[in-house]
């Protein structure tokens, strides 16, 4: 994929690492940063994340081969559709949101089929950060981390393939899932863990937060994430959201019910159980 | 207090760690490791920190000016009473365990008034990690970390001064607490966010484990620790424990509603409270 022009609509942590990677690696002709706020685009300017700037959308991504839509996730159909409406007809569009039902439903009801088919398909690198911004993007943030890609019934294999390739390109392990099953698993492996992060820190009595020690500051630390995103991301993806909360509450339960009848030996399997599941991952 | 001897009861993570910051420093005439099995301490006499290795904890609190006891929360009250027996009458015994009302309790009623009164006092260094052992301790593991001395109503002030001078001499914050205010506070701080990670932990599905981001791998993180060991934890601060369990569960609760009922300013509004108490303490 050298030698062509990505444009990225939503400069942020992710966009922002995207250029970065793609003008490390001389991957891409010129990279365009397409943005809101003239100030945004000039931190990505100056962090070496963009070749170029471009407010308007319709122009920054005229000569684009390929477009990804790195916006908050309540923005990525509208942006997505726009962007589909002016490229060129061999132009590919993904994007980078956290949920991907919600998003490809919308774009696909707007759509024209063709264009649909042939030039769309959902992304989602799993790399966020709870730092947002340009100034902590990193060429190397999608190194070795997983991006899903969500076609549809209706997505071309080639247009899938095409996304599949330019994710490879920066050193992502791409895993290929439907809008519906990457969102039952994240509402499990993201959204969950954020809702949690928060509960536990605004449940927290304030006249208690000088001992707090890595424990808690670990289990929380999501919770510094943006509270309009993350609004968003739950909004998307609401009932798969609630059913991996039923599953934990599930687990809190048992675990509460185990701890008032001193059952120790079934609080300790318990542990023994998560802590398996945890040491899995490595630290 | 330097030029005294110091016995370590238990030299894992936290015993193995004062070794190191007293022997360090130059704060000890001896650092005496004492455990159950000559293997730990070898490991620790070859990570310098202690002098001196014992198995028999009477010989090895013999000599001793200060006595810390650093074993699982349920081997605290016996040890420390053995330690009191054996020691010299001027000698100081602190613990390090977890929880305080429990240990401090079960002292008191087996330990002569006078002695209790005169030498000894609970402590909670809140530093811990979901690495144990020797082999993770840290000469700095202690500085600016906060350790919490939980006089009871018989103990000496002098008793506390003692050990919170010990306690400031490895360059740690001392805070100054009844067994079970500690209790209360850390049930919330520390034994709740245990108690979330190894819940979340346990209730993600397996077949998704290989989608999990940093976000699940920070609210995890301690469901790596010691399932034993926190199951005594949890054992020793039951009530406490219930209670913090209740205000998360009334918290997740009211998300739960609130996204049922799609009031995403509701959430918003949570979110940002969470945001506002974790961005407090900093990264």
């Amino acid at each position: 994929m050298t030698n062509q022009n990505v444009a990225i609509v939503g400069v942020g942590l992710i966009g922002g690492s995207i250029g970065l990677a793609l003008r490390k690696r001389g991957l891409a002709a010129e990279v365009i940063g397409i943005g809101r706020r003239q100030s945004s685009l000039d931190k990505a300017l100056n962090y070496g994340a963009i070749d170029r700037a471009e407010l308007d959308l319709k122009k920054g991504v005229a000569s684009a081969d390929v477009v990804i839509v790195a916006s908050p996730v309540a923005s990525v159909v509208e942006q997505v559709c726009l962007a589909l409406a002016s490229v060129g007809s061999q132009a590919l569009v993904t994007d980078v949101g956290s949920t991907k039902a919600t998003i490809c439903a919308g774009i696909e009801k707007q759509a024209k089929i063709k264009t649909l088919a042939q030039q769309f398909v959902g992304s989602h690198p799993l790399a966020g950060d709870h730092r947002t911004g340009p100034e902590n993007a990193r060429a190397d943030l999608l190194v070795g981390k997983t991006v899903v890609v969500t076609p549809t019934g209706k997505t071309f294999e080639s247009t899938t393939d095409r996304a599949e390739a330019f994710w490879a390109a920066l050193d992502a392990r791409v895993v290929r899932m439907s809008p519906a099953e990457h969102d039952l698993a994240l509402a499990a492996t993201s959204h969950l863990p954020h809702l949690v992060a928060s509960a536990l820190s605004a449940a927290t009595p304030d006249q208690w937060l000088s001992l707090v020690a890595t424990g808690w500051a670990d289990t929380t630390r999501v919770a510094a994430a943006d509270p309009e995103l993350w609004t968003q991301i739950f909004s998307q993806n609401k009932t798969a959201l609630l059913e991996a909360l039923d599953r934990l509450v599930d687990q809190i339960d048992q675990l509460r019910t185990g701890i008032s009848a001193e059952n120790w030996s079934q609080i300790q399997n318990t542990l023994q159980k998560a802590k398996r599941t945890r040491d899995a991952l490595g630290n």
